[in-house]
């Protein structure tokens, strides 16, 4: 044991990997306001405000919309423990890495998966899902990934619900990567069940994930016949303490300061407007491209259904992936992404993601990459 | 929707209750420094420091120790859905809310929950306890509370555990509101499985969960047959992320400025060293009961087993509980906790945790309660 510990002083990165996004200096200043209690009335307060942030940004008007008090996968599990029951079957639709961590949750929920699969780096084929759908008239639901973070593709969300609701399914979707970067429309795509995380689009700290059910998600999980096989997610006791039906039940103690950094993200989305966002998004994209193209890169995924905030972009022969990225973190503190799976070195992955987003970040990308390449 | 939100600007309190507790400053720059990536060389230096001063807190050389990136409530589900399989038999001991959370866990693992109960307020009776061991001899586990924090009550961990490994089970210790604040020696005392909470004596921000499992403990999640439940919660991926073994594997996005928090308030209490620590709580514990008792309050846990940091006060009679908890909260931004449960309007908790086991928290909240209750 050392006799002393230094304060963790961080280096200053560039974040534009898949994530954690580059975090707005105004959510790292509320993040550190002093902590009041979790049943403050002031921090109750604070809570039906993200709330009805959440809805904006989700576009719900879904009652039971909140952040869950852990990261993403546990967004993902709190989804997935809530609306099934050992028995029920589920088609999953994976192209990449996160449809394969659906099929674990389901199965460790006692229920089936059926995996409409498709190659890494293309969207899911909706006449396989057709299929899937005809082949299995007892599927409770039908889950996906809207924007896969391990490729860079943008799944067809709202057809994909639509074929889903045609065939009577719940809809439950991945939207870690997507919530603020891209079009997403909880209500109009008749979403069940959505969630996401903090470090992402909304450029806030990792540590949350926002979450929302339909009515008719909540009627499956209301009239459920076995427990929640966990407490810490089971969503009648969450949703108690979120002040569902005016009442405030204690459950766990929320992370105060976290809410805090989620509220100010939320209100700069807000500012911004979901739409001027997304177009920002895009613009970012594009300005990415072309700077990378004119260094010789190639993008992977195809223009149609290619992520504005997910770049997967091709290592170019006889580059060695680990020592570029190594050149540009410790020569430019600048953090991209390493593919992932079966993408391990065939890749990389550039966010552009939120606050990140931004021209700062594409010029200091591009010739960071342009710097490192050509030696 | 309202057209603008506001900047939250929280009420500065002082926090007297159940926790959150006051947090240091120091941990609140911390928290607020630039979000470096999760899997950044110095974010995994600073993980490997953050498992070292854990277990210094924790007086613990067992390899499986980190924090669960989730509040406390999640560290008591990863006890239970890695150590528990269906049909095994855990005892369980209550005296007030925590015992009966893990028994919800206990269930919720399709396990049995053999209760040994005691009135709140009083310790756990090792006689009971005994005669449960003898009863079971085919229990798993001995699950108890350390400080429970809805009474204000110590049980005897230490003798608790012994019993417990003298009937060769597995010791599960809910050790969040007991860790920094009083005497707890995981190792001496043969504690197999720990959870603890950051919002307590900690002084840190609530969202994390200090855990840690003896090589015993480990051997049994190794030695399952059958999957845990929980993905996100799931020990053998967890502790692949947080480097077990050397290898680093990703799992999920660590709350990574949360983690800056959770290293500097383990840096705090490193510095004072821990019998400094846990004596400051039970100093100020006295010159707490000196200035309640001086006003003519009295504690309702006997001595013995009164815990420094969470003070169970009755209520006078004639006094209407929550008027006064409001004049303290608006008039002094001062947080003193409720009664829980059978204890509701009855009792106070006062907290004087971590941070806020201070001379200048004690003076205030005597002279605030003095100033309300005489009006």
């Amino acid at each position: 044991m050392k006799a002393q510990f230094n304060t963790f002083i961080p280096p200053i990165r560039t974040l534009m990997g898949p994530g954690p996004s580059d975090v707005d200096p105004r959510i790292l200043n509320a993040l550190s306001r002093p902590t009041v209690g979790h049943l403050d009335p002031a921090f109750i307060q604070l809570m039906d405000e993200v709330k009805l942030l959440l809805q904006y940004a989700f576009q719900t008007e879904n009652q039971l919309t909140m952040p869950v008090s852990a990261p993403g996968s546990a967004g993902m599990e709190s989804v997935f423990v809530n609306l099934l029951e050992p028995g029920d079957k589920v088609i999953v639709c994976q192209n990449g890495v996160f449809g394969g961590r659906m099929q674990q949750n389901v199965i460790r929920c006692g229920a089936t998966a059926v995996m409409v699969q498709d190659a890494w780096g293309k969207p899911t084929d909706l006449h396989k899902l057709e299929d899937a759908l005809k082949a299995n008239p007892d599927a409770k639901a039908v889950a996906f990934v809207h924007a896969e973070t391990s490729t860079g593709v943008r799944n067809d969300a709202k057809s994909m619900c639509a074929l889903a609701k045609q065939y009577d399914c719940l809809t439950i979707v991945d939207a870690v990567t997507s919530l603020g970067g891209i079009d997403l429309d909880v209500d109009g795509w008749q979403v069940d069940a959505i969630y996401s995380g903090t470090q992402k689009c909304l450029s806030c700290v990792p540590g949350l994930s926002p979450i929302s059910f339909s009515p008719q998600a909540v009627d499956v999980i209301k009239n459920r016949k076995t427990k929640v096989q966990s407490w810490f997610l089971d969503m009648e006791l969450v949703m108690a303490y979120w002040g569902q039906g005016g009442k405030r039940a204690y459950h766990h103690t929320a992370p105060v300061n976290s809410i805090y950094a989620l509220h100010e993200s939320l209100r700069i989305l807000h500012e911004e407007g979901l739409q001027a966002a997304w177009q920002r998004h895009a613009d970012m994209h594009l300005a990415l491209k072309a700077g990378l193209e004119n260094i010789g890169l190639e993008f992977m995924v195809e223009e149609t259904y290619r992520l504005p905030q997910l770049n997967l972009v091709g290592i170019p022969d006889g580059v060695e992936d680990a020592k570029i990225r190594v050149q540009l973190l410790n020569e430019f503190d600048l953090e991209i992404g390493a593919g992932l799976g079966e993408l391990a070195g065939k890749a990389w992955r550039i966010g552009l993601m939120g606050y990140g987003s931004n021209r700062k970040n594409v010029d200091y990308c591009v010739n960071a990459l342009t710097s490192v390449l050509k030696r």
